[in-house]
């Protein structure tokens, strides 16, 4: 299984973990939806992140979704997150699915990294603990971790780690820190693939200023590959309007917290998955926002028709 | 001047604070810009709050921007913030707003509130500090201040505390929250009025869920209050049709820290202030942000012509 | 092997791991750190501790760990420390323990929980993973958690949340709260353990205000057994006396992060482990601090023998 | 009146702000209370900090109490905290304080600073906005401020903004900033002063290291003047049975938040200021303390008897 560098490009969707309504791991499912991921063009997959449910998951777990997806995606590339608020976790998960085939591992920074030393500091010993020749995506997810990444720390990062291969960029706002690393590389810099998250509300933006594509996750992966192909060739407005006949959705999907139940709804809706269900302790969606969701969809479908 | 009220309706602009490029505060661009917000369709506005560079000014700046602004606005409510990090200085200003005419004082949490029983506290102090009579507006805004107040909390504070009249809801995800204050309504509990900040991006939800209307900014307020109209007279599609055109520009707006200077630059193109500077230490936009927000603005223009 | 109920008394050291200087654990100096513990008077010991250095663990030393404390202590209480950010993996590694043979599992808030009924209910889930009948000791520890557990929120886990038996009661400043716990129980609500942390640096005061000892650590135990001894028995002077001759190291002790290195330093120094070497990314201790504390205990041996 | 400079030495005690029972400023105490600090052995006083409650004075009665004291402590030197959320009134209150002969401005760090580039920019706009020449106490003090300071980017600002010309330390740990910033002055850094905050919990260690005093508070204020003088004259071992007699109390008026109310009752009980009352919202002292007060001063009495 070819591993993951700094040319990787397009996009690796995040992918949900599918349950049954009683709770249990839903490994049809599973295969299910890592299709239904490559058949919308999807580039590769990332497993075990926040939107995968991953802290609900035990141990022995998180090894079967990773080798299951892993075998099934076949050839094309899985990253795998494996933050942990210890550096042992880390390389055990880390070490388990490097040997199951995985392409990465993403890692993010826990929230007692405190000064721009010891963020640098952190990456060089996950580096360590992983092993030389791991990739590792690092996720830049301050609205979550609490860690704030700036573009100096970034660049030593890159100038000292040379297994960070890809950054995961989803600090807000962060348009202007991919137009800085980009520069930077022209003026010499090692080069690093960027794709974005966020589930992608930047996304037209983030590709014309030198992103590589995205790793986020969406009901409608298409819109995904699709704007960042198009985008890519240069077809800016086609990218816009299409973009912006999904960013309603987009939006409604972005409600930290809130998002990946309605996320599952729209997969289950299409049927890459057999339940919309969310492992406790998440709650099923209230009747507003099916009503909401819903809405949005139907208008969705009338935009997108519109445009063809 | 009417005081604000638990009735309170429609759109309370969140006014920006315009500087000459030197950096002295633009009185005649401050009253054209009160117009020009009241032109649009503003019942209201609000100053002195996180988007108008209220740490920026010295305490003599503020009270001369309060007196300015009020008595331009005549007999239309103007709400002033006067969040500090300690009570007296809340109440200075409060005090000396009041006596100029304005309609209510915004108060926020400060970070140090660390507990609900202390949030509670917290605004029974504020409103013994603004003295009895005093309309508060409760600023519920954690990706910014860093609290979160519970559905709980509020409902308490809203049980013990008269003189907050109204919510500026900001939490996110926070379309629940609307929800659950409104069924505690229908079940007896006082009303209070609800205003949606965060830029607008979930208004046509927000007043479809009871929200009351909008206390947000956006560099075309004309949409805050023809989305607010349309949403409360029910036409919920021709609200969301109009929302959808603006939605890539309000996104790009919401973006935190950055937002402020596209709203400026916006606001500066359409000759409601003279110019888009912000006072030191912001920066001017860089050009990548000037395409991008003109690119977005040509194709909204076009988006409306469609509609229309 | 009976289980933590909430008339736990005593002192419950929490012990640390002892690794070999190439950071292997160091399984003979495990076996005699258990016994320096037992016989220095400690009532029971916990594991996996922050102070432990549980995080730098994988999965199966945690258990390797677990299982040879366990066996060691034979009749004497083991509590395990099991915080995850998923339920998942306290669930997965609570119950492992608890088939070993251990008292309790000590949990403690993630950093997630924003809102009063948020760590409730937080709880509630805990007690329902772990598994009815599963004792648990609730760490307050917002210094390092950066979650504040009000009176209030804490008083209604303990009505609705039977399996919290015991508070590790490290809010700083805490002495109100244990006041205002004993005052709740007089007044009708369930009594529970508490056991103080934060290195005992309040224990004298916190005895006396009616907590059930300590739970924490230091370089020379015997003293929180002896504090917790003589204070229970009403000799308050002879107590105060003897803590007062350790506060010097205790207070040097309590440097959030560096304190650990003290620790095991003293424990090596005294011949309770083999090397006082923390696990990477820990740094060995720098000659001023050697100086330092070698300064300290030298004074604190004076002062002891003056009081003999 | 003299500036500031890095060469201060000694202690400039952090000084109450006395109010009546019913909340109003004290002038007369606010005298008693400058010449006991001063009768005590202080160098000099820092006012308008988190324990003058600083939050609680409304904007004119800031200047009014910065007025009286540095008239009242004639050629000695008085620093002025002007921390404030905004640079706008920072700027404001710090020009009228240096008008008025303040010998230097006290600013700690927003907590809005996320980044050591962040941190770094925000002291030379602080210098800038101060104006040239104003002496800046740099105050680190991540406990309340949530912003750590890295030794590399405070080496920075020294470089780079010479008005920074003290430290005051309170990070925590912090023995081994201190030695780290004299280990680069020793390597040719521009030196800067320290003087230690924190209660003086590790004042014997931090002058042992290089510090040149204290800047804090403490109901027996001699004891920081008579440790200092020791330690800086080498008599470690007077300075650290001097120390240990009033650690205990230290420890005890380290409590954050309640601890200022130990401190005034001391204070009071002194006769150094007529009531131990805070301004609201502050609570008077619930009996369990002043007991739990009472005793340790009693005992630290008896220690000190028998020193002599």
């Amino acid at each position: 299984m070819p591993l993951l560098t700094s040319d990787a490009r397009g996009v690796y969707v995040i992918a949900v973990t599918p349950f049954t309504d009683t709770g249990e791991i839903d490994w049809d499912s599973l295969d299910r939806v890592v299709d239904f991921y490559f058949d919308k063009g999807a580039d590769g997959l990332t497993i075990l992140g926040m939107m995968g449910e991953a802290p609900k998951l035990t141990q022995a777990e998180s090894r079967a979704v990773a080798e299951r997806v892993i075998r099934r995606a076949g050839d094309r590339p899985v990253v795998v997150g494996v933050s942990a608020p210890g550096l042992a976790a880390i390389g055990e998960l880390g070490k388990a699915v490097m040997d199951m085939g995985a392409a990465g591992c993403m890692v993010t920074t826990p929230g007692s990294l405190k000064t721009d030393p010891q963020i640098h500091a952190y990456f060089a010993q996950v580096a360590r603990t992983l092993g030389g020749g791991v990739p590792i995506v690092l996720q830049d997810f301050p609205l979550t971790t609490g860690v704030n990444i700036s573009d100096e720390v970034l660049g030593r990062i890159i100038d000292d780690v040379p297994e960070v291969v890809m950054l995961k960029h989803e600090d807000w706002p962060g348009l202007a820190k991919i137009t800085k690393i980009r520069k930077a590389e022209a003026e010499g810099r090692r080069r690093i693939s960027i794709l974005c998250g966020n589930g992608g509300v930047f996304l037209p933006e983030e590709v014309a200023r030198g992103a590589d594509g995205a790793m986020t996750g969406f009901g409608f992966p298409e819109m995904l590959t699709d704007v960042v192909r198009l985008a890519s060739a240069g077809d800016m407005d086609r990218a816009q309007d299409l973009f912006d006949a999904y960013l309603p959705l987009v939006r409604y999907e972005q409600q930290p917290g809130a998002g990946l139940a309605v996320r599952k709804y729209v997969l289950a809706k299409r049927g890459a998955i057999a339940s919309a269900a969310l492992r406790a302790p998440g709650a099923p969606l209230p009747p507003e926002t099916v009503a909401e969701v819903e809405r949005l969809i139907a208008r969705q479908e009338k935009r997108l028709k519109e445009l063809n």
